[in-house]
């Protein structure tokens, strides 16, 4: 469970054959959400990721090295746990990609019609589109190394590197993409993403970048490919691309797009650091729902 | 949550400041445990880990490690999601052992009251103190690399190489220790388990040990320190002492002891290795678990 | 390269949008293997990977850990360098697995119509559905801590858990399947292994195994899934399952069946422990060559 | 020993049962340390270190990665071998925190009464409390990410999250508490580091501070958190907490702070990560030493 | 083989024998590698490593973690595989040093003398002294935590230590060393390194140093040392040097020196950490190829 | 220290210039090692390791994983802080292999003149070159995995993968090598290894081996190359080999062997692993002690 978060994890247990042989709808019952206001759930997919696996792990490992923060934030002058998040657990994921983002899709509208804030726990980025079509926001605002502007990938129109394409051109609510920090991509990525739709603020622009105002009247959906940071400061991640942002970027753009936004995911975290990785999201993940209540 | 077990975790959340200003007692609410035979409690204690510490891992390394199980066992024709196993969570550990020892034995003995078999993982060996404490059993039968009878160790009576000592000599209803696999111990140690109390049984006569009816009568406990093992099988665990028995030996002790044992413990797993202690401990809950119900 | 055989790797190379955009045929062309016994081919298979993945990273990681081995096997007295074993690279994998096992069977089908045997690293256990399929023997000879007969597993006919029952039921020429170290399956898979065209040998029956001239007509084809050894001989797999073979058990069974084997594959291995997984593939590889010659 | 120090370890061997058995005092023998400037004392303690432990290795760690490090230091020009470091070794701990920290404390106060300036390689920031209380400086100055101004932590007073407390309140010499790069604490923390004898300089106004002759009469002791960095630069320790100094931030003040201060620690350090938090622990005490010379 | 990188390598075996009883040369056969513009070649010596070793694992690691880059560079508007750079593989070492460097020397020489530029993956720094001699510059630009100007290191004048000076004192051709990011060196080393044919540029410096021209007529050979940048994103190296380079001055030194240089290193990484120092090296490898060709 | 020893460790301190330019000898001053048995000396030798190196750290990790081993053995009854063992430290190692032998041999030579036993602390098996020099014994006993009979291996008589046959021809007193454990070799070694002089014990018959009084009136030396046994027991070595011995085989040597040795190595553990080759070489170091005690 997040720590500082209240427990609503399902209690039903399935046996062996139930949980193997078919992936039954474990879900149903009606949790008493009332007045909550932000909803973790975790989504542990990676099936598509690229050369270091194990996204899998990612959101036991956010939650675990989120052990050791006080549950005071300073600078907000407010206590994590008095803010009405709660922590439903993992939706596990399974073989069928397209299958299961529309199974997480509904989890998280039922948060949604709830007037709940989901904060996803990736699993790898190809999550992000099952939150953003449950939030149905106007803006996607996403920090990543990389484009995920692939039409298919390897074969693969669910593929982590073609999210952003998925979000942008299939989830109609959308009318553009705001992607910081990015630094790669293949050609035709560069070339979708100069179109009218996609905005690319490189690294080094990012520290200087604001909204100005342009979010005033829309929805925003903000996503965290943690590959956005240096690899310095998380190693832990499938594809570390170099010359990244600093962790403190990153905190400052979440603490500017929070007030805006009405979905929050950290992705793309695995378990092979030392727990840089893991620390800088669950860090994440709280300065989102600070800023966003201060917002 | 320990696979195939139904979650029966506490739902509250205490804030920040109450967690580390104070320790509350964190208990109280009734669950419905009816016709559970075995409840899983962990036991993170990681106080007085010599050399390598990270017990406080053990619980979590445990359950994690559990995942790939199948819920079917072949050789008892039994599904371990129908034995009727539920999970209680952490009984989180604080600096004062004397005190938490307490606790959790209040809340063993919570179990035991209602028939239930406790299934502690640990946290390090002095959390079979709570256990046998909860149990009240006449027996406490122990594979262990180590005697853990010192009186006191690094001036504490309380530390992990005591356990089997405050077991014999101050729980009323041990009549005797059996220690099975025990290779090392200091010469006062030694001398103690020469007392008609204690039963060494070294490693090389595991294999060939069987307890003969001498538990007809009797009740047991059963600990599992998994440095009973060779470090080979266990690398993960504080102290490791080469020379040590086969994970089989293990396994077909906690077969011919878990149906007459009422209380049931391993211990000592930390996550210093790539799982091998993990995934040999959560295999022993379940082998005795299988056993008990068929014995 | 395996150290030792001959490279015959693919020297054609593919721009990145070739590569990512779509999955283009990257063989077709003729390598003059006049005489080769034995082609190593990666298959870095890791689609349905359970728990642990980095099968990707297997091939790699068995042919670096073979480094270290002597050219000259002093049991048959001849050098694995003499012995005509050509590696053929890796058979780069993506997210289509029905797709990405047809190309490999294709390619291990001109192996086996070349006359060659092949030598499949991979990769999960679904591999061997194509390495099967290229060979088209009569017998399937599995070391395995799993029954992996599974119909469907999470939704997926094709998961690691169901490969050896689509090679009993889907492959025409097969007619039994003799698994070698199984200590665990779900019901359904252990009634399915009941049946007539299944003998499973349990680990403490391995040693005593033989095959008592049964191949004698018959061709076979040989898997080592490395999770039938016991984990602490192999902690580098995706599903660690104590009580399991000693590496010498499994070596005497490839001793025993190469002599009869076309086709072999060693699977399961990831990049997750210290170098025994692969150390031991790597041996098992060779202990096959040098024992099929000898046959 | 460390790099460059001279050996000035006990040579005192006692045997299993004394060490076990009890604590004896190992101290007593005189050193000739005449003219020694500054005195190495590891202190082991890992007894409340919160979330990741491992602290016991801490000293050990911080010397082993001194080895590569030049005796030669450019900029001041002076080799650390000739500025009298010696190393007495470890001060090993055990369980009762309070016991060993008097303990501890009474042979810095040696090294105290001897002219020495103590270098206390920890361990778990508890051991400043043993530090300051034989240095007696009137200026606490620490570079920590945690205020560590708990008055009870999880129910102990000597916890490591208490000690900034302690040190103010306790030791009557202490009229003032520098916190640089402090970004985290409980509500009454704050509320405590309001007061008047408390500064906290937060992360992003480190490289702008300065001691502005405010040191001018007092004595100084300097303490060093390593969590201060940011985990980037230091996941090796218990609590990682994101959003950190640089580590030429942390440098900068040590040589700001070394020419007025009597003792030196730098604490927090364990083995969890790939060197990164022990190699910098120790070229911060060099930094220290040459600085301490220099000004 | 270099990701996108044409495969070169020799297609020979030798047998066990003739690798380990003695070390033949295994060149000679002519590839046509006409227009080819860089060679990638491994020189994977791990002969005086200081520390932490394992730079025989070098090449590997920076191959395989240059897997994830994108064939396309957008800086550049390029294709990496568009750019004929081929792969020679390595040049196994072996124990005497000094031969192997002749070789090493001579597989180069024969790069340089079919007009391609060297692209040296280490190894330890020692193997610039091959790449150095065959491209026989004026000026040898090096990016390093070390002055590496020792005459003798450990009694060895081929080690690591001393490149640097083996290259200033022993190539003919060379007139300077710019020496950049350096923060430590031996009080001799400093002493040569005040002479007139060393420049050194200390870490906070490097971001504003420009070359100015210097190197207009001139040529110029660039060595990475990765150590050169602070150990936090490149732990995996023999000897952390704190307070180093951030990533971006390096990435933006080899964009100035490139269009100049006609021989390329990066050296010293090792497998001993996540994979930052090697994802680093394999990056600056290509910055510098694309910086070379558009200079 | 080696817990439970006597620390005699130089306490002299060469600055860095007289470390890093030359290696003097750092010998000379007389100990009080009157009545002393044994004398562990560390040997970090790690020029010519094959395959993972890490040697180096072999004495400091054997040192550090001894420390949870109790004092007192039951099996000889005695402690084994009683029995005069001193630890002199470590012999530090240097390039050139030649000379750091005949350093390492003449420290040797001095124990056995002051009628001490050394207990060799590898680094690479080459040391036992030193260790068996300085004995001066008829027989070479020795546990491996290797034959070590290469006449030159990598162009160098000094190789690991050479010392046996260095100690078989070029030490004058040896008579004959008895190797246990071994299973591979090159053609010629083991051509050498059926002369009259070697005898060889494969891993199968170790268990049955006993020196039938073939000792009786003859010097022994006892080296133990870690990687005799099984990997699974020891991953952190250089050239892991699959089907070796169990951890009992060695120590029933050890014991068999012990009251007949004047001199006994364990080599090749490095750092590669969670401890367990430590460890267990730790062990064996003690299992020698108090067996040649006992003989
Ligand atoms: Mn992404
Ligand atoms: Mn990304
Ligand atoms: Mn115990
Ligand atoms: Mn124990
Ligand atoms: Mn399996
Ligand atoms: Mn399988
Ligand atoms: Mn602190
Ligand atoms: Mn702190
Ligand atoms: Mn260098
Ligand atoms: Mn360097
Ligand atoms: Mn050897
Ligand atoms: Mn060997």
């Amino acid at each position: 469970m997040f720590p500082g978060a209240t427990d609503e994890r399902e209690v039903t247990d399935a046996t062996d054959d139930a949980i193997r042989g078919s992936h039954t709808d474990t879900g149903g019952q009606e949790s008493d959400r009332d007045g909550a206001n932000f909803v973790v759930v975790g989504a542990p997919l990676d099936a598509t990721t690229t050369f270091h696996p194990g996204t899998r792990f990612g959101p036991q490992r956010i939650r675990s090295f989120a052990a050791p923060f006080d549950d005071y934030d300073h600078r907000s002058d407010r206590h994590f746990s008095d803010l009405g998040v709660v922590d439903r657990g993992d939706v596990r994921a399974w073989d069928d990609v397209a299958e299961y983002l529309e199974y997480l899709t509904s989890t998280l509208r039922e948060v949604v019609w709830n007037d709940g804030i989901p904060l996803l726990l990736g699993g790898e980025h190809t999550v992000s589109l099952a939150g953003v079509r449950a939030v149905e926001p106007e803006v996607f605002v996403c920090l990543d190394a990389h484009l995920d502007c692939y039409d298919v990938y390897d074969g693969n129109p669910l593929s982590h590197a073609a999210v952003t394409r998925r979000i942008v051109e299939d989830v109609d609510s959308i009318e553009e993409a705001i992607l910081l920090g990015v630094r790669t991509g293949s050609e035709a990525e560069w070339e979708r993403a100069a179109a009218d739709d996609v905005t690319v603020v490189p690294p080094e622009d990012v520290a200087e970048w604001s909204h100005d105002g342009q979010f005033a009247d829309r929805d925003v959906y903000l996503s965290v490919d943690i590959d956005a940071v240096d690899p310095g400061y998380a190693p832990g991640t499938g594809t570390m691309e170099p010359f990244g942002l600093e962790p403190r970027d990153i905190r400052d753009v979440v603490h500017a797009v929070a007030p805006h936004a009405d979905g929050f995911d950290v992705v793309e975290v695995n378990d092979r650091d030392d727990g840089q990785a893991a620390a800088l999201a669950a860090k994440l993940v709280r300065e989102f729902v600070f800023s966003h209540v201060d917002g």
